[in-house]
């Protein structure tokens, strides 16, 4: 482990932990970082600190971190107003804390006096040997130890592949809280950077790098505090977990909008964005593609070329599938010849296998095993390592929802089992009530990923595909 | 009304329906196509025909047409195999039916025999005036009286503006449950055309123009049945009432695919997009973006001219906002120096107006009336004709659901009463299930349009931006 990865792990797994402003008071954040920290279950100790309690939530509470009886504090979360921070600092100096993690705003962001206020923390840090997270950040979170700094509500330890480091602060928080509450995978890390003052995104990134629950990393930037050290990292990174990054600031009046809002420096964006192709990143243009994205590597296996098979219950879907596919440069395989006359030999003499499969011909003789030997037929072809499929949820089949369940699982489950390298795709569509339920058991049971719109598979096919080419070209020149 | 649009009123307002195929069996289509016109409450007559029963759901059931005992019969539909359908087609002549709607399938899409089975149909049709929609259609529906021919379950009658026309089949049957069950407005009339032996997609185009419940037209095409008569009519069309089209085939691949399914012949994607452009019909990629765009004109006024002003929770909403505007070629316009002066007046020291409204300084002074002040003062600027506004549903509010619509309500109430004409989109963003109810609340009783990512308001924006202009260029060409 690099010196700068050793220092950050304390962010992530101290052995305890100091809340400075910590709150009875529901609506102030101090409140919330405890009361994570408690629901969350968090392993080490906790140590509120506010000069106007005795007891905070149920723990003794102390009037300053020199207090604290412990000869060493691992870290200190601080929620006060801005000009009381230079202070707590000082105090930590003196107790010998390793890492500050400063949620308050009103710093470098807020202009001058700010910037100077800034300056101090970070002349008290340094000689301190002390690392900072922040100011202005939403804070840190490992789902496996229940160790959080951030004041969002976290409901629940929901553990998972992804880790995910931003710069900015309040999106991060509510983009968390939608993502827990909607996403059917957890989480490792939260890295929340704020203004960066002393941690930045090369280092994040280099941390997550070593960090064995993180599979993936996302990445939400504004602008780059490290330059081009980050690229140097991510080009290791990439090779092994993929980055998925949102970057904003891309056109002028962005990038303009960026710089008032956290004084980031502009960067070409068509200098950042060959960086990235550079370096195996895979860049998005919205939260929305990015767990579009994100949701696919967490469930479904990369394989090492894209040659995707189409399997629709419509025509309508079919053609749509294979056109987007071509559009967005995705390879469309065309079945084995073994393939096509198998399918063709259970089809109505009128049926044709084309550049898809059509489910509907096959449903026609063969019932609801029409979608299995579909979708079987095209995961087992020699020519296709990924299945593109169209599922659509029929309102009219006289069954219970158990019943569509089982039916569901019954199309997947084989072909699945016999072809774990391959990838599978899907897009669902239906009534709403019985859609959501049938994609929850799809994500949840089978580790199938649904998308509601042919257009959103065929983007997620897209970045893969360009990612799995740079794969290949590391390979091939190593 | 044209002698054409004249004679497809039958398929959405007949005075009797009779329904060739009905069942009491639920699995098959005939037993829905009944269950619908009883669900829905036509108001018309219903006559099922099944030699097999003497009563169907209830109503008495008649062994052929021509036992029915009325003069005439406005329209039949036929859900019966596809062999049997021509002699029933010369009851029809006998019995002077005005109009048949054909469910069955194995027509011309499933090659030569199908092929001339639909020839001897269309020949008896036209011999004896009957017009003929489908075969291989999912058929009509019309929600303000009740009248349907689909066999898609269609659980209420749910009015809106917009009417769909559908080239393919089932698709079009999940695409409206899914619709139905999940869109906060309804439909006026579906027109499912199938394998257009006679009546096509511009005769359609033409009776929901004139059609006064009819307010936007949305179509799934893959290819013309009418060649360029479909754009001379939707030229004329798009004046009053946007078009938005979904066409596949557009790449060499997805036009072969759309040749087996539909034998839609190829038109080339540079011409037919090029003559979209030239009559001002809205292209979309995909049914999402479809259903994207149509909310947007459902709820909200198009402005003459679209100067957007963002308004954002957070730094990096406003910035995404902003950035994405630029690519997508939308005006973001500055806020008046007025507008400027008057938020700087009430943000904290540091605050600043750059491109967007930064609402977070402004909580910080004005608490929960940050947002509204933010609100009113971008929709009351006179350089702003369309507000995009990023809400973030904060989980830590300590009030309830009601309370935080009551709140929502606040903010925009006014701002909307005092700017009829000016338009507002929003991205929402928070935890699952709040989020899910606010949408609902935003769009049901505000009639604002919510969306889960910025982008996907932007692509709206984009869309109507080219529209306002198509109309702008209309107007002083005229």
């Amino acid at each position: 482990m690099a010196l700068n990865v050793d220092s950050l792990d304390v962010f992530f797994n101290p052995k305890n932990v100091a809340v400075v402003g910590a709150s009875n008071n529901p609506l102030k954040f101090g409140y919330q970082i405890v009361k994570n920290l408690l629901d969350l279950k968090f392993e080490g100790k906790i140590y509120p600190v506010n000069p106007k309690y005795d007891n905070i939530q149920g723990l003794k509470a102390y009037k300053s971190i020199l207090e604290i009886p412990e000869d060493t504090i691992d870290i200190v979360t601080i929620i006060v107003p801005n000009i009381a921070v230079p202070s707590i600092m000082v105090d930590c100096a003196k107790k010998g804390v390793k890492g500050v993690v400063i949620t308050s705003s009103g710093f470098k962001e807020t202009g001058f006096e700010g910037r100077k206020l800034e300056e101090e923390i970070v002349k008290i840090a340094k000689e301190a040997g002390i690392r900072v997270v922040g100011p202005n950040t939403t804070g840190t979170l490992n789902m496996s130890n229940g160790f959080t700094t951030t004041f969002t509500v976290v409901p629940e330890r929901k553990k998972g592949p992804l880790s995910f480091i931003a710069q900015t602060g309040l999106f991060a928080g509510v983009t968390l809280n939608w993502f827990l509450t909607s996403q059917k995978y957890g989480l490792a890390k939260v890295f929340g950077l704020g203004n960066m003052c002393d941690v930045n995104e090369a280092e994040a990134l280099e941390y997550l790098a070593q960090d064995p629950e993180t599979k993936i990393i996302a990445l939400y930037l504004e602008g780059l505090g490290s330059g081009r050290k980050f690229f140097d990292v991510a080009k290791k990174v990439s090779r092994k977990k993929p980055i998925i990054i949102l970057k904003s600031g891309r056109t002028q009046i962005g990038a303009e909008a960026a710089k008032s809002h956290t004084g980031s420096l502009a960067v070409r964006d068509d200098i950042f964005d060959c960086a990235c192709r550079q370096t195996g990143i895979i860049r998005v243009d919205d939260f929305e593609e990015m767990f579009d994205v994100v949701k696919m590597l967490v469930f479904q296996p990369l394989p090492e070329k894209l040659n995707v098979g189409v399997v629709s219950m419509t025509g309508a879907g079919g053609v749509l599938s294979v056109d987007l596919c071509s559009r967005y440069g995705v390879n469309v395989s065309t079945f084995s010849q073994k393939t096509v006359e198998y399918i063709q030999s259970l089809m109505p003499e009128w049926g044709r296998v084309g550049v898809f499969i059509d489910v509907e011909p096959l449903v026609e003789k063969l019932l609801d095993k029409g979608y299995k030997v579909a979708f079987e037929s095209a995961i087992d072809d020699q020519n296709i390592t990924c299945v593109l499929l169209v599922l659509l949820i029929l309102p009219n089949l006289m069954v219970t929802e158990d019943t569509v369940k089982q039916m569901v699982e019954n199309i997947f489950i084989e072909g699945l089992r016999r072809n774990p390298g391959k990838a599978v795709i899907l897009h669902t569509l239906g009534e709403k009530r019985i859609l959501e339920s049938i994609n929850e058991f799809l994500e949840e049971k089978l580790r199938l990923p649904t998308y509601p719109s042919i257009e959103r598979c065929v983007k997620v096919l897209a970045k893969l595909n360009a990612y799995i080419k740079y794969l290949k070209t590391c390979k091939d020149n190593s």
